[in-house]
């Protein structure tokens, strides 16, 4: 059985075959005076031949370098967890129907240890099982459309997501959740937010930091939060549920334009951006934090735009930064880029040649700011209202990611420079806030 | 003199014509129910003929658009400001001789209401005038390096302000300040932590977020703690002061390598980024907030490292990236690119193939998070580890402004890929957090 030894060659294999341990065994690696217990897992198909990577008790998965003094024992067998799912809660036809969609990542999976890998759980009697408290909430219509790592979600991932959700609304849920990894979770809900226009239910995105299979998940308060939203919350939004601190006691909702993944591992790691979240959910309670919010009206028609065009770019300005990249933008035909630029919204001034030219070219360059909080205001210094006159539209307090997937949503909708800015900079789903929200230092 | 109307044009120069208005002179401009009052400025040559900019009495310049109905009128004359300094206070030869360069950007500059040009205002008389304290805490040998708004600076002038500093210190500075525009002072705090080695007496940058002509300015409260740290700080370390919170009672010294730009305009803008201030001043005392930090020690050798590479490029990674962007910098001849992935440091699978060639070539591919806090841990996931394998290098917490500097400057001292490599992931001014300073979520 070649697969025993999944990805492993040469020397690491070596010494596997010589302790007689095997994918998903539990071994002890010893090496000079360090000891590591773990279940030995797959390696990458790009790995190399001098490392053994073991998943250790607290869930981490390393990688441990063999060596001449290495020595590695066998000390327990794997096996394959047995999963016997709990009686099936008594369904309760009167709650509301809620759909969750699950598009992969942290939130969605349970990892096979004695394989490493990392399989979709989402039919609705796994889901009831690994977290029963869903059956008091809703009844729960699930739907595996991906499962896939968020960093590989691309744009027609985004219309295939929106197109789902516009079928589960049809099909009269009272909200819709999607599981979604947290990484490229805020683009998603960015790129939802445009797509999916006068919602008639909650369309909720929701994600975990840590797997299910760890002490410390957030998998399940936030899926319970995300699922009561979407059953009951009075907005019609679309929007991302995650924990507000690092307590499991509170789940807020950000607005899917306002919101930023800001820490790469901490549960309270989105922010929503130069506003407040829309609404909270603390002892089963959903309070409202935003004053104006797109409220639930079931029969409200959906309009559903749910094209992108990926011909678009994002430049992150920095000193140095050769405006050979802005050409080559041009020469390859793309029609628009977001330049994230500094402060109020600058760059150097010996890029200015590339942007006019882009602009000349009929390419729509639109300004944000690298700073993330904050509004950019191009009137203020002269290399600013130089960028104006040349015709770059500044973007107010929107991110710069959000810009990013408006424009390839903007080009998803025409093809022309003059409609595609007047798109552009019209307020479509709160990527802009008003100026009196910003609780700017005066 | 066609200088008065400089930069006007076609309509918008006739209605000034007709007005008897020039450059300087106070306006009133009605339109419907609207009326603006304010010093008319002169244009950018990129201007078109419809607008008119005038300087509110905020500070805030405005560009007012002419229509049918737009009415301007003359109500006062510009005059030149009148700058008679006050008497320079007498000389206090025994305090310690600190060393201001001037770069440019808001702090060093004084706006002339006449010609809305902004002039920089360095000579040790100005500074003394304008902010009279400083004659009480140190001798000040001021020059005029630059006078650039901060994002025309490049590489070359982190070169020339680097040795221009080394030049002070070992002229006896005991501390050296540098005025420069807060939109890219954390790339050139960046540059001047590795730049100069073995600092013997603190090199401290400064900045403002509003110019000394406006009721809220910072420059004057920012440079007094500059000045006093350079002058009696025990630290020898490239920082940035900056106000803490909103209000001016405390200045904060960031690291240079940790610091971040985080708000489009508040005063308290810079933020250290995984780590804590290194010190801060509150009523005129200092006091140390890092554990370990470089002490003051007039005798250590500086050792000046000034040059940078600039065939380094910097990509923040989002859905839908074309593997294109990659291949161009490859097929350009860059050295390395800083990967700015998404959580944990992740990169679409979509770009593995356009990595993998990149790093068979020899170019460094380094990863950085665009969470901004945190720290990567490419360990975690498959695809992690799948880059780390093909050969990406994984920058742990540090910020990816940093590393893009840090990388221009590595290429600076090797052409070599492995000792690029090494000398990268060394942690030479604190780039890099020890793992236990994380306040992390676990």
């Amino acid at each position: 059985m070649r697969k025993e030894f999944a990805g492993y060659k040469g020397r690491a294999l070596q010494v596997l075959k010589k302790a007689e341990a095997e994918i998903g065994d539990i071994i002890r690696i010893t090496r000079d005076k360090e000891a590591y217990e773990g279940v030995l897992i797959p390696r990458s198909e790009y790995g190399d031949d001098k490392h053994i990577v073991i998943k250790l008790q607290s869930g981490y998965n390393t990688g441990i370098k063999i060596t001449s003094t290495t020595n590695i024992k066998k000390i327990g067998t794997g096996t394959k967890p047995t999963f016997t799912p709990p009686p099936l809660p008594t369904q309760k036809p009167h709650l509301p129907k809620v759909a969750i969609i699950s598009t992969g990542g942290t939130i969605a999976s349970r990892v096979d240890y004695r394989t490493g890998a990392v399989r979709p759980a989402l039919s609705a009697s796994d889901l009831y099982s690994v977290v029963p408290e869903l059956s008091q909430i809703a009844t729960i219509d699930a739907e595996i459309l991906f499962s896939l790592f968020s960093e590989n979600i691309t744009t027609k991932h985004w219309t295939e997501t929106a197109t789902t959700v516009a079928k589960h609304i049809k099909n009269g849920a009272a909200g819709v959740v999607i599981a979604h990894g947290t990484d490229t979770l805020a683009y998603t809900s960015a790129a939802l937010s445009f797509a999916l226009q006068e919602l008639s239910v909650p369309v909720i995105l929701v994600g975990s930091q840590r797997s299910a299979d760890r002490p410390s998940s957030d998998a399940a308060t936030n899926l319970i939060g995300a699922v009561k939203a979407a059953s009951t919350a009075p907005f019609a939004e679309v929007v991302i549920a995650m924990h507000e601190t690092i307590s499991d006691k509170t789940i807020v909702f950000h607005r899917g334009t306002k919101a930023r993944k800001c820490h790469t591992s901490r549960r309270d790691t989105f922010r929503s951006i130069n506003t407040t979240p829309i609404a909270k959910i603390e002892d089963e309670k959903i309070t409202m934090l935003a004053e104006h919010y797109q409220k639930r009206h079931p029969s409200r028609q959906l309009v559903l735009k749910p094209n992108f065009d990926e011909k678009v770019a994002l430049v992150k300005f920095h000193p140095g930064l050769n405006p050979e990249t802005i050409e080559s933008y041009i020469e390859k035909g793309y029609r628009g880029i977001i330049l994230e630029g500094t402060g109020l919204g600058h760059v150097g001034n010996y890029c200015f040649p590339a942007i006019r030219k882009a602009i000349e070219t009929g390419m729509v360059v639109a300004m944000t700011s690298q700073c993330i909080w904050g509004r950019i205001d191009m009137n203020v210094y002269d290399q600013g209202r130089d960028l104006l006159a040349m015709g770059v539209t500044p973007l107010e307090d929107m991110l710069s990611e959000t810009a990013l997937v408006k424009l390839m949503w903007v080009f998803g909708q025409t093809k022309d420079t003059e409609e595609a800015k007047r798109i552009l900079t019209q307020n479509t789903a709160n990527e802009f806030s008003p100026r009196t929200l910003l609780k700017e230092d005066e």
